[in-house]
């Protein structure tokens, strides 16, 4: 890689909201040797984490496990529970939100937008007010983004599962949590879901080129009249071939052994404990950004990410060329503004396999960064930071105590 | 992996037709911190693999990389081209060429088969006559795998080209070459092929989880009117994002450094001599089989493949215990018989990074294991092929002097 | 590493008597971020691979572990144990036994050396003679290597033992088992041994880089007198600072992870199947050996080696260039014939982390070189080799049934 | 490694003075297959590294690698240039320099000792003057730590090298670099210097297991006659061996790779890039520690170490206990005080592949485990620190643009 590049001592910083910082374990799980994807030891691979899956979507359900990038297991989840012409609702939380309902347009499917100024989470009340609107039932499915990756607002499933519920509308709950699972606590089961679509690049610390579908009984039977074209990512298949382990074509079998050793981190540390550190330096980011006297995005503490911080940059100002400077001097990737936030704003990432001293590093990149660029603000950013790191630090020793 | 099985000394092999073993050099690749798809370093990386690509698919035209296992290639050259209702002429290899079918009548295509009975390859006279009699031009294209890996039977593509222009029929040629590319040669322009379908777990020497198209200007024009709903193989998105090295949706970034490492390999040790290694490895394997007494399932030399032999076993006997007993007593694992041919073949695959003392102990482990497994057949399988391959290095010795 | 080079497929066949082929295991164990040596941690694994090794010399005594290769060790037996002028006896196994003479004559030590044609193991006959004659007790240890890597002749250690009670002589008994450890049976305890050097490249599967005193209490007590000057080698650090896990000088933390990692596979295996497995695959080589007609240089079965066969080559051919062309043709690396049988031999490793189709995939190279390079020989030693190992693979599956 | 530990998320800041973080690209090179020593490849490696390690020394006379942790080269240092009974010079810088003139008396050398307080660098006056009273020529060598890793103080190698040239005095000049080669400027052919010892584990980003030795050629003449007992340490066999780029007894293997790789990086980023870089980060420390209102322990700005930093507690504090609330809060390993300064300092490490981010992250964990541990101090570490690391890359872009 890079082979000419000057070098560039020590590592890294990669604090966009995904991928994240591949945890050594993983990266030497990966390197194993690829093994017969028919043979007895893969199945029972296979067996371990479609299981261990389960355990992180929080279902007893089915999971889907896709030998394809995230996006993939947007067009999935369409696919196999719609047909040409049926109508969704879904809510621009943002660009990525967006995207979704490009792809649904060009399924053929065709999509009610709730809008937004990307700045909140999905409104719920609005979801419901929709469904009591459609008495014909013409919604199929009721699509949100649960941590919408370009604004850093999470939207409350919840709240959504009690609108639908409220408006009696039999449409299918279908939630994104591709930023979010395994960072943020969610709920497939309890909170009614019934697709939920994820990547391995995000809170599951591994590498892109795993997505995955958690898919309830009733997506499941409202999948077999669904008349989309589908055979890659045709749930039927897959479910049928998962029952002992095996795949009904090449899975990815090295992220594969990475997923494996992903579950098993995650439950080391304790799926709680994963949600209460990303809360936390999410916390610890927020003050870093009111002490530099920039604005969060998210304008609503109720929608707060606890993945990604989205920094709105003072008028006049590129964050691109804020993003190009920290980069240059501090070797530091923060991600870009996208679409309508565009030069904007810049993306914090603060969630994955990181800790409270990655964390300070990376918000001293910020304000160095905005010292070196110009950009106006005011000092004491990371003091913020580290005074509540450590503040709070302090609490869990006196609870260990 | 299989953390409680006891541990089995040296080094599994692995002779199925793939996936094959994938080199240290690779497995090190892929194990390469994840960085910001992005940022500038990854906009060099997909350059250089997309470049890369063209040099092994021998084409000027275009290259798409998928984050996505083989079978999403095959679903990407069906939907970019094609409009439900659309006939194709597809020819029945074996299994995977019958799964191909099976998956263009899922999306609502209509193919016609060309029957045959899994022992040889595609038939270009067949193809011809049935061109010809297409008055209409109904057939959008004529899809063919080019080295099918059920059967070890390679098709001639140069032959089925030249089929498509007697008939001056306008279908679109369709290729997959999953088991073949950077294994036999291939030369997508010369042999005027419009869509490429590939993956990476064979001849590349990756892990499985990336897979190609590679598309003419002809097929390019033709997918603008082509009606069948896609978003995730969509090539339009992927080729405009390409231009600049990067891609409209998250790549897989370490497999693709992996891919990057492979090119880099194949042209160190020179794609001639990659094919004359495989070549070489076929003749020795079929020497072996022969001096067993037992048939090879391809039953004409014309079509022989040169990435896998399949071998039929002697009536009453089963192949998959054989495979089995192969396994338990050697750490070796061979191809199974698939479909039609479930437990009366199986195969060798003999493909990838390998060599000739890897060839002679794999040999060896189906020789001593008809032994053990009481199959019929004859000593000296082993001892042929060492013959064959001493006198071959004898030759390239003295044109090396 | 040779990075211009021209590729060479396949992986490289290292059948050497060490190192030996390092196990992807222990390769991802080594490449674990190096860790604090001071630390809570360290501490854990430093017992932990203390303990183990404890484990496979078969010893409840002491286990001294040298951030230093195999040679190291030799030098720190003698060290901590004798002083300028004392008498050894040692016994000229072969090349590496005249090494461990050289280097004692350097450090001031005499050494008597027993004179041998190097095709034989140690003759306990000749040392309890030796040290019967000995009346003054001058001799302060008897040195012998267990498995004399440059010959493929393994000593009788508990013949050894015998011959030193029988002469009631208080010489300390020092043992070389570089070669040797973790793939012969070796009880330090049982066989009453005082000093065993042991390295990290050969049985134990890991790179060169560490290297082992196994210690009893006698030789602990001796080497409080003795007055050969020393600190880098000193036992009494070592043995101080072990007892927490910790070593008095900074210890080659990464080379621990894999020889962490190396006990845990041997034990997962069980040092009995290691041992067998050895047999077996000497056997097979001494089997092939014969049938090629040519002479094993061990000339008593007593002592021929489990993890090495030196062959001698007919009159008037040279090893050297044998081992030249099949590395050349086969990307084999063979033992050179060492000193006194330099260009006589050349030698075939059989240990370590290797299996059946390895062993036959190396014969098939040393039968095929053999005849690439027009050396005198019968074909038949792979047939030879394979029909043992199938017959006694045979004899496995029957009691497993 | 440690397996049942809880899991604790993101990288270990390890923030001793060695062994430092080692780079994933020498992690990588290290995990390659161990390859045969005596092959062609290895000869051409050797080559590579040993003319590799000359440039690192700046040297053009001999380099000696051995196989073994620093502490080795030590011994090497002393074996190969006295006889017993020699006396030496040597400067009571810190701990490691006591270590050494303890292992010079077990080797039955007699040492001379300049005393010192542990707060300073050498003192060349006082050399210069126990020179001059030698006027019998007694002293055989000056040995004199570079970098003393034990308390953050650098000599100056140049005015030793004076002093001893004032004094006209034949006494050799001994190095030891192990804490400050490839990190602090260093040049053993300019400064006249006889013999350099080093090791992998620090500036040169290698886990520990490698050591060195550059000798000029008066100290190799110089050995000639030396008569301590040698044997694994002798100069001589290793640098007839290593005239073909082969060692005399086993080597290294893979730790040689990641040398390969650690010198290739050092001349990527350029060696006065690296000595900068390590300035830079030594002065930022500096900074935070002059803002806690903490004592630095060296107390003489001339002998400030870019290596590391050692900090003195305030009175009736432990150092110590600190550093246990530090790794325990913040996964955080920091140097402990040794010996005299034991429980008295900490020691900052900010040395080997690292950057600015990391060292404010480093500086964080010690500011907020200050407070956690009850430790008096002021505010403003961090700050100060990001202050000078933002002002001094403000200058390196403008000298860039």
């Amino acid at each position: 890689m890079a082979q000419n590049a000057p070098r560039i001592a020590g590592r890294h910083f990669l604090q966009i909201p995904g991928p994240t910082p591949v945890p050594d374990r993983i990266l030497r799980a990966i390197a194993m040797p690829t093994i017969d994807h028919r043979g007895p030891d893969f199945g029972k691979l296979g067996q371990r984490v479609l299981d261990g899956m389960k355990s992180i979507f929080k279902t007893k359900s089915h999971v889907v496990i896709y030998p394809a990038s995230g996006t993939g297991a947007w067009e999935a989840a369409l696919a196999n529970t719609l047909s040409p012409g049926d109508k969704v609702l879904m809510v621009e939380t943002g660009h990525f939100a967006t995207l979704w309902k490009t792809m649904a347009a060009k399924l053929g499917i065709e999509p009610t937008f709730i809008a937004s100024d990307w700045r909140t989470g999905a409104d719920a009340a609005a979801i419901e007010a929709a469904l009591r609107d459609d008495k014909a039932h013409a919604f199929k499915a009721v699509c949100v983004v649960h941590n919408e990756t370009a604004t850093g607002c999470t939207s409350r499933i919840d709240e959504v599962r009690q609108a639908i519920d409220a408006a009696r509308h039999p449409a299918l709950l279908m939630v994104d949590t591709i930023s979010s699972l395994a960072s943020i606590d969610y709920r497939h089961d309890e909170w009614g879901v019934d697709v939920t679509v994820a990547g391995s690049q995000k809170g599951l610390m591994l590498p892109p080129g795993l997505s995955f579908n958690a898919v309830s009984d009733k997506a499941l039977a409202v999948s077999k009249a669904s008349k989309l074209p589908k055979s890659f990512w045709s749930w039927d298949d897959m479910i049928a071939s998962n029952t002992t382990g095996y795949f009904p074509f090449t899975p990815a079998t090295n992220l594969l052994y990475g997923l494996d050793e992903a579950i098993q981190m995650l439950h080391e540390e304790g799926l709680d404990n994963v949600f209460a550190r990303h809360d936390r330096h999410a916390e610890a980011t927020r003050r870093a950004v009111r002490a530099w006297g920039l604005d969060i995005l998210c304008r609503d503490p109720k929608y707060y990410s606890s993945v990604l911080t989205a920094v709105v940059m003072p008028e006049g100002h590129d964050a691109d060329a804020l993003r190009a400077v920290i980069l240059d001097a501090f070797d530091m990737s923060l991600g870009t503004g996208l679409s309508k936030v565009a030069k904007k704003v810049f993306r914090i990432g603060h969630l994955g396999d990181t800790n409270d001293l990655t964390i300070v590093g990376a918000l001293a990149g910020v304000e160095m960064g905005l010292g070196l660029a110009g950009v106006p603000h005011q000092a004491g950013g990371v003091t913020a930071a580290m005074a509540y790191l450590a503040e709070t630090k302090k609490g869990t020793a006196a609870k260990a105590a």
